[in-house]
């Protein structure tokens, strides 16, 4: 048949289009962040920096971890919290770091961890290197905390834990002491900073498998970016060690704080900034 | 060793008593809730109701399905959700049906599915008849609805669906469309009336496992109920056929109304009715 | 209704009695093992026997871990496996103790994991105190091993490794590297001796949940067993740290051997052994 | 940092080059299938199959769900069942059909889930349209039948079933009703044909999102084929309805066969047939 005929942001490619992993752009979100912000050895940082990228030059040693509550939609799905919710939510772990290129600041994440075949495969396209993995945040759904009698409304005095295991390991523990509200504007970079990531398929030709078929420095576009209420606290972090993950070597040194944000955004897609070749 | 020495309300016992599936009461709660009320065949519902316990006088075909996204404390653990929340935070589906007791409406929570094992084990201890299963709302982290591009905050025109898999199977899917803010007061019973449940222990003696080591019907004792912001809506409700479970014999002929309740509440345990022989 | 319409060995009770979280006696089990025996500190495995059992005359310090891979049958499920082999197949991670009773030599399971609800409740009903949690084991269809170009027949030189997580932490990682066939006589104790379990009901009765609704100390009954082959090796055992499990008091002082034992049998029941007031 | 010294297959990434999500070439398999062969309406396999491949002119009608426990290693992998060997099993349901390209005759897979992150990417490398799925087969470790008291040995007698659900629905049931020993030369077509498979990754581009960034037509390329012991029987199918999946458009309409094949092989890579532009 000829190809247009079959329909598919992504595969499966199916005559209606309905089976693929994962629709097209634009990709609309809201999410529940549980943020630590910390220090870290920036040799390590720039060893995970494939240039053309280098490290921040306003702060070298900035890295950060952010659990995430996700809701996602892509196009033509947009009624699908009323069809099946588990086609919307995620729940993600990642660890990015602050960098620049070509003069302008940005972060790069380089571990993730998310626990959908839509969300890894969607990241993917734009750059984010996901696997999958298990994550829990105490900050879910916490309008319930006011209700429960043994909990607290979310304010000072609240302490949230978030966790990340993969593979039968914890990698992640991470947890805020919740201290005051904050506007948007005082939220540190790396955020507001531009994403730079790497889009990356590797060859499985027989003949020629050692170079990739794809990879690209490419930027993140968003927009309508909106906040909900921000909390700021003070963070704690662990990494755990692994018998395959390398975040241990991005180990905190000093926390500079924690955060709670709500936020929703549209991601437009991605810009090329460096081909590989 | 003494007994005493070996601590636990619930196995495994330990010595220092953390290694519990479950800890003791008070059991305090906050959940969000997904319901669909619904009219169906009595003779079914009659089929589910061990003696003592009669019809409803009032509505004998009334049962509901409630989703629920919980968040649960055991004593001595209120600080979970900074310790580790995925041993607070559970989901739930079930179905209900309206009846009576010694001249006493009522409600028996019949078929119910939870996806965490303290929950299941503390189901028990209260009379529910918990399996494990997955489910999914679309009602969690509502909050961001209003910041997600492709979302509206939820209101007139929002509409949440959930469902409920296990072994394999789709069991249950349900819909509200909301409509409108209502009151605690205007919520339909069953809410408000008494949880008349069965504690089982089946025996597996090798010479008598024809007879329970324990058969009661208890009432669940609650207090400190505390009601979030509740919305009313239409329902859309289907039961899906099964190898194993047999909910589709109260399959919905005629649904009455939907809401989400975020509701707390502390559960001080059970109270006797009736011993079995 | 009469009490005797509503069917089930367990609960959920339903019309046909299909709905049950798992069905009576007797149990038909199909299991493969990976064990590593080893010898711990006697006063920690003290800590865990609960009059009327005692420290093991013969080996004190002796402790196991094995983890299996089992194909369990209730009454009137004989063909489960042509219809829906989940609610047949679980993995299970478990720590037992050599121990005594009233002079017999014996053993006991005291921290337990499988992965599934049927398997959980199952083990309550017999005294095994399951939780959940996920387990894989490298032994699983080693048929396959010879056709895999990379790995080779299980015998001399495979090594199997065995890893048990639940709640986001890793607790147990195992390993056996083969060395050669051994016949069923030369397992060592206490394979072959009595199962010494409880089986405990807490009560949530707001009045007296202080004392259990049952509480007895049993034997399990078996026969038809019948060994596959059996091969025993070289073992390695970690327990790692955990926020609520305590089985790292347990930990090896010094690894006695490690096996990989195919082995099938039927679970007649239990024998009351012991009654707490 | 130059590019050479951060290391991986495929992302992530790192230092050591032990993070990334599936390390390279060769890839080596062991995998245990049940398989069912059946006819089914051609103008349905012609839909998804897009030019140049065509419709099989020995059997148009021809597909195939092929279910399967697998073992695979990755290269610099092969010690991993001793490490753990969550990070090489998996589970996996495909559906393929017959089809031909420039008059050779082959197969390709349409709608495929597996249960790991590794194997999803991996097969997407490879041209396999991958989604994550749970799946249960009853012929998983089958040399324990022999010692369950209920079961009996593989053979004549014997039913397997397997099942496959995503996103919380059920989507294939399948099974084997054992008859008989067969040899692999009896394993009927499209078994030993080529697989013909698209690479696909679209484009995210905010201004061309339309043309995907890689799109090839690839065949795969193995060897060291090796077979265990085969059994042939009778089989049943049935594909459930989804809400997304378009998999019941292949709907049987008659059985071919029923196998259950132990196989195992190096994959070397893919072979470029066609580029799209």
């Amino acid at each position: 048949m000829a190809l247009k005929d079959l329909k598919g942001y992504s595969v499966p490619f199916s005559p209606k289009g309905t089976a693929q992993i994962v629709g097209g752009l634009p990709w609309n979100f809201g999410v529940d962040i549980l943020a630590v912000h910390y220090r870290t050895d920036p040799d390590q940082i720039r060893k995970l920096l494939p240039e053309p990228l280098e490290l921040s030059k306003e702060e070298p040693d900035v890295a950060y971890v952010w659990f995430g509550d996700w809701q996602g939609l892509w196009s033509g799905h947009d009624g699908m919290l009323g069809v099946n919710p588990e086609r919307t939510q995620y729940t993600e772990c990642l660890i990015g770091v602050r960098c620049s290129h070509d003069g302008v600041e940005g972060q790069r994440v380089v571990y993730i961890w998310v626990d959908k075949d839509f969300s890894l495969t969607r990241g993917w396209f734009m750059g984010f290197p996901k696997k999958i993995g298990t994550v829990h945040m105490g900050t879910r759904n916490r309008h319930l905390h006011a209700l429960n009698p043994a909990m607290q409304a979310c304010g000072p005095g609240s302490r949230y834990a978030a966790i990340c295991e993969s593979h039968g390991e914890r990698l992640v523990t991470a947890a805020i002491d919740v201290k005051q509200k904050i506007t948007p504007d005082k939220l540190p970079k790396p955020f507001g900073t531009d994403l730079f990531h790497t889009l990356h398929f590797p060859s499985a030709d027989v003949e020629r498998h050692d170079k990739p078929l794809l990879h690209q420095l490419v930027q993140t576009v968003s927009s309508d970016l909106k906040f909900g209420e921000i909390w700021e606290g003070e963070g704690d972090l662990t990494y755990h060690a692994s018998a395959f993950e390398e975040h241990t070597a991005l180990k905190p040194k000093e926390i500079i704080g924690a955060y709670i944000i709500p936020v929703g955004f549209q991601i437009r897609g991605t810009r090329l900034l460096h081909e590989y070749d």
